[in-house]
């Protein structure tokens, strides 16, 4: 669709729970040029409350959502495991798709909507990593292409949460943690990971039960990058995302928050403090995402220039394949990667 | 008026330059229901082309912008020297009105709108100090307000910029400048200053000639807080904006730009970059300023509650004036304010 | 006197309370090739104390240890009022002294060891201003040595301590505080202070009855920087001293203690602490201020190349002097300053 | 021995190359309580220009300084591989000795001293590994002993330097780089490495011929805690040494130098410098290190509370024998560390 300005993008949204509510909250009170005009939600009541909030029409199943000729465009926001399916119904209905990531849960299936797209003839994926979306994960980005650290030879990456829900499990951290790393090094580095290893060091004592937690993963490039990414879910402190770049020509480092300084009283101590949760990290990054999908909606061009693409979607399903396989194996894990369609 | 988030606040634009076609431009782009419908500029030319962009009206005279049923609420950013009676003109039409800085070329003009609008027995002006939706600035302001300080002693407040135009001088560094952080400091203390003293360093021979730069400016309050604010405009470096407060249990500093670290090849040097301009420090303080202006005035409440007032205004106006004559006065220079009406 | 350096300079040191002690066991521990042989207080038993750790002689009077041939070199660290005369007599006994600051209570007898010192035709006072002998100092000294800020225009100083003594006075804020940042503008700058004036902010309520903290000095210098002190003694934190120097093509801080940092887990604050005491900031300072003026006695020249000498602290008495004035008038009080002898 | 002090330990200086050059002058010129009587190097000339620095003789052989009764303690600077040998003949002689890393080539050698060292009854061997007495390394230390960051999880070890000699080999990498890491991390941890594995990333193009630069080696230890160290000695920027240390209650990091703050004129950038060699940042610690010693000797103690011992050389050498193996293995090589005699 190409619009002028004024006219809004009319979006479906398929799943409104916490991560599909925001999305609505956020397109009817901060996106300029869009509103949700279709719901659906496989619990009804939760989609009436959603869709009340936001003016939209409750629609009796997903699949009217994609071909309603109220939506211009849709976001999924539901379970992992209807992504793929969904996402290739838009792209057979010819309906641009901002996909919650991840694009599927396994290579195959992100392939066959990889498949599906270039079946089309156009693009119309366009995957919710919204690392990319954010200020200093983008000036990383540029400055990695600039060459401003001449070659990169290795990635420090670190994600820590104050507190994981009871039942996180090991996979999880790959599916629901990594994942986020494993696309942002798609994103610094443009090439594809050959093998994973995992590290499980001694966990801390506050982590669910079962949890290795933390754990380091090692992602090596076709180039010989190493990528290192330390997960660690259960600090009890804040939420923390930091990447260190390290070249041939200097480092760079994202993520260092030192911002607010404040000194103290009782003990002489100076510091700042770290939010607990990462939706503050990240809530600039995530309108942003929304803002430019839409923006790319209304010109025509479907998805937007920094988002991540359905190959994206099918690599990061690749390397999460792999980096599980060495949750429980000895040494690196080959990461099998099919030919671009 | 009160409406409900899916009827589009329609403002009216009264000048619009560089400032006021930003605002033009965040309000068509960004701020989620409100649209430009009217604009009016005396250059007829630059009104066309920014009306345009809008998809607004543009009206012949700015009197009919503030009347007309098409404006549900009017963004004053025409010259300095219209906004008191433009103001008045808003509020006498009942229309909330969001003015740019300053609100009066004098402590009088100002004054006549805090009566005005105390007159009209309502609540219709907002003043243009985007600092004050700033997130450090609230956050240093909370911090005061919750006492986390104690007392509050001094504020040390630094305002630097690459480099000014050249037709600067003394006075446009305490109208344009130094009027930032003479709202910020009533922001932060909640009291009024009585006294203004000017000290005029050796200049830098980068200065446009004539100017006296850097310049301090020391504030005392009522309560005897001083607030020091060393105002620089032609560092040749980068924007600069910080605050450190210095309370009797704490100190607390905003404002430090630490973000991403560098480490270089050639010399061994670590460091990062300063924005040599003010937009893009303060982007999200002016979106967060209109957008939160539009919801104040969708629910009725006309002026968003960290705003400044008509009344932050004339104190603004009193302490400028003060100000001005300190540049070449020796010592303090008290400033009068009259009560609040 | 001119030795190898297996032969060690014998010092006899004069008072030995606090600072006096910290130097014997400065000397006896740490500086090389330098021993206390004379020993003299007006207290005998701490003497005899001092003097034993030491393994020291114990005089019976100050003018037998400067004119004794078991001292080849004197350390005054006597009460103040004593220090222009005994620095005097050392001069008069050809021994090479390092004299705690002050030189003097006032600029005529500071004036009076200028005079002396001259007569003598030799150089023999090396003046005890440890912050010359710090790192940052050094660095920021060259760096505006080699204009590396351009023209110096501002410098701003901080000077915070936790917890004063409680019989803390303006007055011992002038010659016990601020005569070290008074000393350190003469070392950055090298030029003098033409006036002074004070700021009394609010004071904070946790100071000694009568004292006025914080306080601000401002200095303004022959070629019109201004120097901004900040005096405030009774933070309740710790100890920071800073200088922010601000060129006409740059800016440089030192003093920013940003070392280890920590986050913690109850409340995800990150941060470290500062030091309650000023000694271990300036321990290095005191070790090099002493290691140096050893060796430079060694080496013939009497006085290290970084001290402060007799004419700094002639500038130094006669700006307090004016300061002191200061704190009780309206404005800037010049400094009187009679030419180098 | 037991001294007064005011009696000097008499040090004997076993190969006065760079490294024991600078020992040397170190005792001479800044080492209270201590000098250096005797001294010997296989190069003849360089023994007499050392010798004749510090006022030494030269002796014939290095037999003959460590039983010489003109040596009270001796200091072995010699090339590594006669570390052991020279080590035991010390301990025979009844002598302390402070050897330079490492203790020996091999684990069976430094074993043989720890059998020499228990066998004699006493303590006489300190290990030179000078990040020991390094003001931060003790910091981290410390909160880790008493558990400030509750169990100890993860150590990040970074160990970064300009430029290698041309010559360098992974080999070395291990030995004379890492070996510094493997040795902190038994200060702070107080466990020994259960296996090594190495990651080689691809290398900068400016490493020498055949260097893996940057390399990066991981170490599990008993209870699990997982160690990495990533070396990388060609950044043609500056040296880092930098630790995170992760617990289950907090992390804490040591090394970050953000200490002097410039911004500069001609690109608004901010920022400092790092040091190219390792000596400015751990001169302190070296010299604390003698310190430490020399008054150990003095007081009958022979060795310094912090100072790495034979036994803490015997575990560096067996697990730098293992990243040695590792460096050409696939996944980890395990530690072979035999009983403490």
């Amino acid at each position: 669709m190409t619009t002028d300005k004024f006219t809004d993008v009319r979006v479906g949204v398929i799943g409104v729970g916490v991560m599909g509510h925001d999305h609505v909250t956020r397109i009817t009170e901060r996106i300029k040029g869009a509103r949700v005009t279709a719901v659906y939600d496989f619990m009804a009541d939760t989609a009436e409350k959603v869709a009340a909030e936001a003016g939209a029409e409750v629609f009796p199943s997903w699949e009217e959502v994609v071909v309603s000729d109220q939506v211009d465009a849709v976001l999924i926001a539901s379970p992992g495991k209807f992504h793929a399916e969904q996402t290739i119904a838009c792209i057979e209905a010819g309906k641009p798709v901002l996909c919650e990531k991840p694009l599927a849960m396994n290579p195959d299936d992100a392939y066959r909507v990889v498949e599906a797209e270039k079946a089309s003839g156009s693009r119309y994926v366009s995957l919710g990593f919204m690392r990319r979306f954010d200020r200093e994960y983008a000036e990383l980005h540029d400055a990695l292409r600039n060459r401003e650290l001449g070659d990169l030879l290795v990635l420090n990456m670190k994600h820590r949460n104050a507190d994981p829900h009871p039942s996180f499990t090991d996979s999880m951290m790959v599916y629901d943690s990594a994942v986020h790393e494993i696309d942002a090094l798609h994103y610094f580095l443009d090439e594809k990971v050959v093998e994973v290893q995992s590290i499980m060091p001694r966990s801390t004592r506050n982590a669910p039960q079962g949890l290795h937690d933390p754990m380091i993963l090692l992602f090596r490039t076709e180039s010989g990058i190493i990528v290192t990414d330390e997960l660690y879910v259960t600090t009890k402190g804040g939420y923390e995302v930091r990447t260190e770049a390290v070249g041939s020509e200097g480092t760079s480092t994202i993520g260092m928050e030192i911002g607010r300084v404040t000194t103290q009283k009782h003990d002489g101590s100076w510091g700042g403090s770290v939010h607990p949760d990462f939706r503050p990290r990240f809530l600039d990054a995530y309108d942003a995402e929304v803002r430019e999908w839409i923006a790319a909606v209304k010109n025509g061009r479907n998805v937007a220039e920094r988002s991540a693409t359905a190959w994206d979607g099918y690599l990061t399903a690749a390397t999460c394949e792999a980096a599980e396989k060495a949750l429980s194996a000895d040494g690196f894990v080959p990461v099998t990667v099919r030919d671009h369609p």
